[in-house]
């Protein structure tokens, strides 16, 4: 971690107070902590951009798990894949429905066509993929 | 428009770096201008949350122009709800088709039925909505 | 404009009815109007994974007119990028604010550059890019 | 579940040749099984659109682990929330940097307040929410 600095910002009094409105609202404890967010916000946004990208995220899956062969199907795609997989979580999420998030690591353009396989699979009844960074450059 | 304040922020050195160098690109003269925008993106999104909310947006539609009877369907649509409409623009994209640009206000929820009405009119190819607001307060 | 296909689409009777009741709310007169949207929509998100596209789209400023030379600015701005915009509208909002909406065709990178530019010129209080193609492919 | 029903969708055949190459692109075996994923992912955009409706999702949570009490301050906030979590998957990401995944359910307006205070506590870099349905109506 590097050294902090501080630097000044110039505002118009209304928007500042509807800036703190707005953080207090969503639960920050201070400005500095609510543009630090804006920021990293913003980088991770333009890291998106690349299909080159190094990135973290989560692929959620919902399906009904009575649907025949299909768990085998999710789980050999996944092995399959099994590099860019850092691990799954199984959620019952009543007598039919599952829910999977499938965190994952690795290039933007793989990652997405990993998220498009699974997702694509038939049973699968809904499906995301979201994404953000290790951290490492935020 | 009121007076201006000043405000400090903490942040490390390495956030601090790579702030100046996307806000560089992006075209920023200065780190208050790109803060007072985070800002103003934030309270726009806000009140997108609210479909009570007075809004001004831009619906977008691409069209052949040829399609039997569609522009005059449009034309009607946007007379029936000329109270949210402020302007219309209209292109000639190429020999077929057309790009209509109809500038809506009003709230949130109308303004959203008029957009779904106008993109799900037969011979609409692409429709779009996209939301801002008066400026007023911000 | 190519001959018309006719396909089968199998689905769960409760899904279908889901189906029915949504394209009934937003409008649509029958089933392939919709799904022609639903692909189009697909289609266009496509396209815009990539930099080098052909895009058709609008940019769309809030700004206060009584900002200094903030018009001409924005003037100068796409003077320098004119032969990316088609053509620009401009709306009275209220006393103080203006909304311009910047018709822009041509490169996704180019036009995602213009939008920055614009967007982070001192005064501009709310900036959004909103995309579309010119529907010769859709 | 339901019956099965099949239904004819009517388009032109240019149309049809590029929806077949997206498709084949995002690995879905047949027509149909795109078409309902089209049609199951503008159900759960439409119940997204009220704060009312039950949802489940997941919270994802950048940290560096090292920052003081960081940790502690995310577990008392998710005993707090406890109803409204269903598991949490930790992952080690590099020697400094932690990727939380707290699976939510509930009402959305709820979830929504639970991921705004995760998101906004100090030392967390970036935080996204995601959300789905339980599947129970798709």
């Amino acid at each position: 971690m590097s050294e902090l600095s501080r630097i000044g910002v110039a505002l118009d009094s209304g928007l500042l107070a509807k800036f703190d409105a707005l953080i207090a609202k969503r639960g920050y404890a201070n400005r500095s902590e609510a543009f630090r967010d804006l920021i990293r916000a913003e980088l991770v946004q333009e890291t998106l951009e690349s299909p080159q990208s190094k990135m973290v995220g989560t692929i959620t899956l919902v399906y009904d798990h009575h649907v025949r062969l299909l768990q085998e199907r999710l789980t050999d795609l996944q092995h399959k894949y099994h590099h860019s997989i850092l691990s799954t979580l199984h959620i019952h999420l009543d007598h039919d429905n599952c829910l999977e998030v499938v965190v994952v690591a690795g290039r933007l353009a793989e990652l997405q066509e990993l998220a498009n396989t699974l997702i694509s699979t038939k049973g699968v009844k809904h499906g995301r993929a979201n994404w953000t960074t290790s951290g490492a450059n935020l």
